[in-house]
């Protein structure tokens, strides 16, 4: 087993370690969200972790059913939005304390000028053919959204222009004119409303940056279009082959990522009046694919707990892609594990992943005293709280133990949380009890009781102003820690080393 | 390590093995059963394992408010009832669907006939001043059940006079004559309201059956009273030392306990009249003192699993000692952990036992094919599943690695839920964090997320009709099991094989 | 004010009423029972109610993503069903105690001979270019269910043959061989899963039943189909007129559809082998079209009252359309009142129908004592309980004044809920209020606060063996009382009548 | 009837009003503060109106368990504190949003100087044997709930000293001198853990103000002691009579009590150094005895309705006595409704007088525009909000119909709560149905279901920029309106009217 030591030192170096895990979360299409088990994986989700924002497609898809076309008496056509199931939807979100992060598309069929559509659920992703209708609603949605909602609070909603307009398939033809040209009006028709709106583009997705990334902040800079932020997709996963409804996973090493979201920022600042610029990364997750079986796994876990640890060094939020399995992108799922992106799965059952998420933000608040490629510490609330993980890209069988040493007094109660395949790997529970595609109750409690980290605390002792703490994790583990000082002293005649000993 | 090999043959023999788990549970004083911590807890237990009825002292007591008497017009003392917080109890005990297995005790103040109190609460332990109020009231009580709660019902809870006469605590003097006539006239004023109304006695604490239930079985033989049952209780458990607010345990062997209700299932077998009588064990734990460390233990988990393998034998019932932690007769606990009987402790904390009842009560319905001193295994809804557990009375060291072959064709699931100190342990969670008396709620989340038993799987091939599984049990582990033949296919093109391997 | 005076009589005749107001009920279609606000009404009403049976449109509808085809390795299609949707509503039916009464309907596209639609959410109405592939998805849906849910119970959910092929826009150009061959093969594809599963048809609308119910009974008569039950639809309202979103009321006399059934009876009484066979109404409510304001009214409530009194003289059973009001079939609705079949609207409203429902339910189980066109009377537990409405089908503005004589013996509790124009009315409220097309949370609440029956009660003495209550219900008013003997007294000081007179 | 006009002008002056009437509330002793059904009970009040702190006897009682001595292994005696039953009820108290308003007493039985107890549950009233002991536990009490609960919230819990030592009943002999010692030594070890802790009394009953009130600021004064704030109660009622259970009030003329608390302030007011400082009144309803039947009655809620207009001129608060029914003063009520103080009565009951404090919750944060002896009116969110009460102290059956002119343009939504005799009356339904001692689930259910305000609305076209709108209050009514502006327009050909009329 690998031996890995680290010595946090007492008033040392304080790390930069920005921490926006719980800024943004993804999620499937709009429509969804009148789902109750889509609401209550969320409201699973905002309970164990809280996001601040949800961001999805399909807020003009007709299932949303918003816009309507009718004749008046003298034979105009007339436009009429229905806002009831957008505003049950926001409803349920602000009941869970998550807002909005607005995605304005894709095109409603009254007022797109064809017929492409994207995903099973046919999403139509042809440009208006009439920019003025367009912009007409978005600003009917956005005026509708202050009077229900406040003003105060709406302006904080963050507004974005489409959905990856470089491919093909989700932008008839990936044409950049044409996206230039609505990404302008649609900016300016949001600032219409309200100035104080915060709108960004082109919500690429990765590889497309040097062109598209590049082209959009020449013409925003060539037309005088003050951008609010940038906004990019961030995926580190390959396929390597495909069978029935499935996809099987080769994971991207790290670097790779890295290197490409560094070309983002660095464009960004090559250009005076956007050096700086917030960048949100708007969707990112390991696969883009929601048949990827890599997602319901510890690997998973480990290697988006990696990714945790650094995302926030060049760009303000990135928001995975998504909180819950409610999802038809490709179909309806077969299966209660079926590859699909969510930190929950059916029946609220969480999956790894789901405690990468719950331990980082833990550390929320805290100020970084240690940051490498295999953990975070930060000091809290008068102790130390920390996440480790073991990742590779590759199946190693590689265990670890690290033994970190903490600035400490009197005694240290360190406490574990431990999220591997053997402690809290839902996944092999399923498969062990056959795979049943729709768990009965009575799996789904066992699935549920599968699904926790391993909880394991000591009490040691520190010498010398430091403590010293022993913590193994195991090949694609994912490991929370607290080190607290410890208070207080036993009750009168309370004797826990003679129980422990008799 | 030690190795134990067991093999369960396919249509063999079926075990005698009478598991009333469920049937009972104790509990603190009625008056406590008012308050909000009390409900929760017995609501949890209800929920995680459900028993039928409950049984406790108190319900006479003062502090449940039942008897008064005032003069009436003409200068009369007339009685007069108050059922305001009996009404309140038993509907909170019906809601949780638990019914009151009645102990008639103790005495109103105003109807005793001395002043002499048991327990820092002072339930007065005198005989009544006037027998014909005596049982006035104890006509009064069921008549108003039966009108609140209907008669069907009513009837079928059981009726026990008093607790434990045989000692001068509870019963002034230990008087057996005048806890005789007690008796005689306690149960003819029950079957008054309703023949059908079950009643037994006399509640007596183990060690004195050679005495008093002989003396009792020839009194209600003499006096030709047709006796439903008979009631005693069990403990198993002195008190090494103490110290302070806590006392200290020293486990006696089980084959102790199991010779002593040997002699009262034998006294009442020598009664013509008797042979064959229902006998409750009305109380049992380890230790009958609700500051023995012990009960918080896994020691005692195992311990009491080896119990309930066998209480059944010759017993009709055997009622926990208790199953919550909101208890006063040594006073108000000073602390979370405190030596309480409770099943669960304050918050909602399982302790270890309090899974080796949710285990057995798992096994209910199943038909018994295995038992020994180690492990009760039935086969149910065509698998098997067993408990297992590794107890001694003092600490030995001792891990034990179980194989069991079990009759199976094809592939055969296996699922196991561990609790020892290791995976189940929040007593040591709790000290380890430095022993808070009364836990902050993050505190609380931390102790019940570590009480939770350590679940693990695996899918073992099967040959020759048999299927041969390992389980190992630590030292105080207990361990539940089960395992069923594995039903289903994979979906199409769902290969866990390969997500396995890489 | 019309004065009605009803002596019901001691021991006296007992009146035939044939109650089955809870046996099913109706819902939008299948794939809306993945909402949680279809979730949320159907629990309210679920709760407040109780029906056993619900039935709707859409089962195998796209949406519900059911069937599928693949090829597999040698090229053949081969035919797949995901039940993930299915399982989902279905656990969610059986969670809130209501059972499904399968309506096997409509076509999955891959299945369709033909692409014709019907309502907004497109249900294709063509038969099966392949009719062993229907029976085959019909087979494969029925032991699914068994293997989930249990044969025992599943052999208890009734099965119709599609939804009104009388209707050429339900079933194309209402092709009625094409109808008797889908009825007679799936007939014969269910009692191949089951024998004792139970089929009916034809589901036809009202007003069809002399052409269609006469062919539907000559076929099953000829072919030897041992058919189990008729099914058929009543409605009696036509559309005055109609204005942008929503259609106006013209009520018919509820004679006119009493003659319309008894003429379903009288023709299948001619059959020997369908003489008494049980007819079920699948659908009924006063109109067809969810965009009828008469729904949300104090009138349709009274109506309802007067139709609930009769239903079951003829007939097994009749399912009123629908429960809520998360409907879609001509669209999603613009507004919180749109008159929308639902006893409740969004946000668990509920309507002055939803009361005449839930009065009904209190009738259950009671002895018909008096039955009139303003009432019914039962005896219960002790007492009477009865309903009373004012109905006419245009407004008259009479309200009336009902003089009742029971027997009684001592006093006499008399208690009425109240359901009129003024005591529950939430469509005034939401007018009066502006009609917010979505209400705010506090808007909701106010309307939830106004939509209660007002309860009044009163004590009254008897004379004579007699008592004579006075209960006025005034126009559109539906009135449930009960009236009780007074039993208990007063405890002792306790005066009321001091504190109502000081 | 008596007819009432009142004209708001527009723009006009604004009324003085302060609304404190959820600043804090009464409650029974703190060890019923551990039960459920109390819990229960100040949950509903919380969630329904909202108050800011709790006070109420019994902190140092000994069902509290807080204060110990024990031997130490020199033969000390030492001090011991538990916490446990504290935490619980404080935990409990602060998760439904409600802090302690913290009342110091009564005597532990280890610390009392003699027996002397009050009230059924004997709480003992001696001053301390000893004042260090004391002081030991008030400073350990207030260092552990800043341990527990955070320094900052915990300074911002008033506290007060004793309860009416002005009574012989509640302080050993109204021992003025020996209060005024306990009150210095108190105030003073209080400020030792924190001086920004604010301490006040001397929390006498009405009627002693001249004597207590005037002495204790003079003692104040002379020993130079930074009185913090007054404390005093208010009550108002007299016994007519009483029987068994019971006692029948007469109602004071509110001006009575009005002369009484000018006396108060005019004394603080006449100490330089006392003057303006804030008043407190610890405890006020009608009655000060739980047994009178007043506290159940509409006659009640009209009473306290003019209080609370009021109330507010001279005082800083006013702590209606008390939130609930569990209460023990006078032994446990027998009865459902036995005259007891609570807003809310057994199972949840909401009693008229709650509706008082929904009602004026309802009009914080308005700009008082109207107030007179008949009602409160605020300008707020852009309309209007009043409570209107028809008060008398004796039956005179008076009912009056007001008249309120308000400023307006357009129409005006008029919505109406009515709490009356008729409307919202649960004393008489109880009553009606044979005043049940405890109520079955179902009786409770109509209990509550006539336990609401009846609301009514109306739509009202302004003229001339104002609105006139008629508001009936029958005799001992109290009525909470709003009048809004009426906003938006119907749905497209959505025609209410037509409905209305048809």
């Amino acid at each position: 087993m690998e031996k890995i030591s680290v010595k946090v030192s007492s008033g040392g170096f304080v790390k930069e370690f920005r921490n926006n895990v719980d800024f943004c979360v993804g999620t499937g299409r709009m429509g969804l969200a009148l789902h109750r088990e889509y609401f209550e994986q969320l409201k699973f989700v905002q309970e164990e972790i809280g996001f601040k924002y949800i961001r999805g497609h399909g807020l003009f898809c007709d299932d949303m059913g918003i816009y309507h076309e009718y004749e008046d008496e003298v034979g105009n056509v007339r436009a009429e939005y229905n806002f009831t199931y957008l505003d049950r939807v926001f409803d349920g979100y602000l009941s869970l304390g998550i807002k909005p992060f607005l995605e304005l598309g894709f095109m409603p069929e009254k007022m797109a000028s064809g017929e492409q559509t994207v995903f099973y659920w046919k999403g139509n992703v042809t440009p208006p053919k009439d920019y003025d209708k367009w912009c007409g609603m978005v600003k009917a949605l956005l005026t509708h959204l202050i009077e229900r909602y406040g003003r105060d609070d709406v302006i904080s909603w963050p507004v974005e222009v489409w959905n990856e307009p470089n491919l093909p398939g989700f932008w008839k033809d990936a044409d950049m004119a044409e996206y230039f040209n609505l990404f302008k009006r649609t900016f300016y028709a949001v600032k219409e409303v309200d100035e104080r709106f915060r709108v960004g583009g082109p919500a690429v997705c990765g590889g497309s940056d040097e062109i598209w990334i590049k082209a959009f902040l020449d013409f925003c800079s060539a037309e005088k279009i003050p951008l609010d932020f940038i906004t990019r997709h961030h995926y580190t996963c390959e396929i390597d082959h495909d069978d029935g409804h499935y996809r099987y996973p080769s994971l991207t090493e790290p670097q790779h990522g890295r290197d490409n979201l560094r070309t983002t920022r660095d464009i960004a600042d090559s250009f005076d009046e956007f050096h700086g610029i917030e960048i949100h990364i708007t969707e990112f997750n390991t696969s883009w694919d929601p048949r990827n079986v890599i997602h319901d796994t510890n690997k998973n876990a480990a290697y988006i707990a990696h990714q945790l640890s650094w995302l926030g060094d060049l760009n303000e939020s990135y928001s995975y892609w998504t909180f819950g399995d409610v999802f038809e992108e490709q179909g309806i799922p077969f299966s209660q594990f079926y590859g699909g992106f969510g930190l929950a799965a059916a029946g609220c059952v969480p999956k790894p992943t789901f405690y990468t998420f719950k331990f980082y933000k833990q550390l929320k608040g805290g100020k970084c005293v240690f940051r490498s490629d295999d953990m975070v510490i930060v000091e809290k609330d008068g102790g130390y709280r920390g996440v480790i993980w073991n990742m590779n890209t590759k199946r190693e069988g590689r265990d670890k133990a690290f033994e970190i040493t903490l600035p400490c007094e009197g005694e240290c109660s360190l406490i574990t949380h431990t999220v591997d395949e053997k402690s809290c790997n839902p996944l092999k529970i399923w498969h062990d009890i056959g795979e049943p595609k729709t768990p009965t109750a009575r799996q789904l409690d066992l699935l549920k009781a599968a699904a926790v980290p391993a909880v394991a605390s000591d009490r040691v002792k520190s010498g010398g102003g430091t403590v010293t703490v022993n913590i193994p994790v195991s090949e694609y583990g994912v490991v929370y820690f607290e080190a607290n000082p410890v208070g207080g002293e036993s009750d009168r005649g309370y004797d826990y080393d003679w129980i422990k000993n008799n």
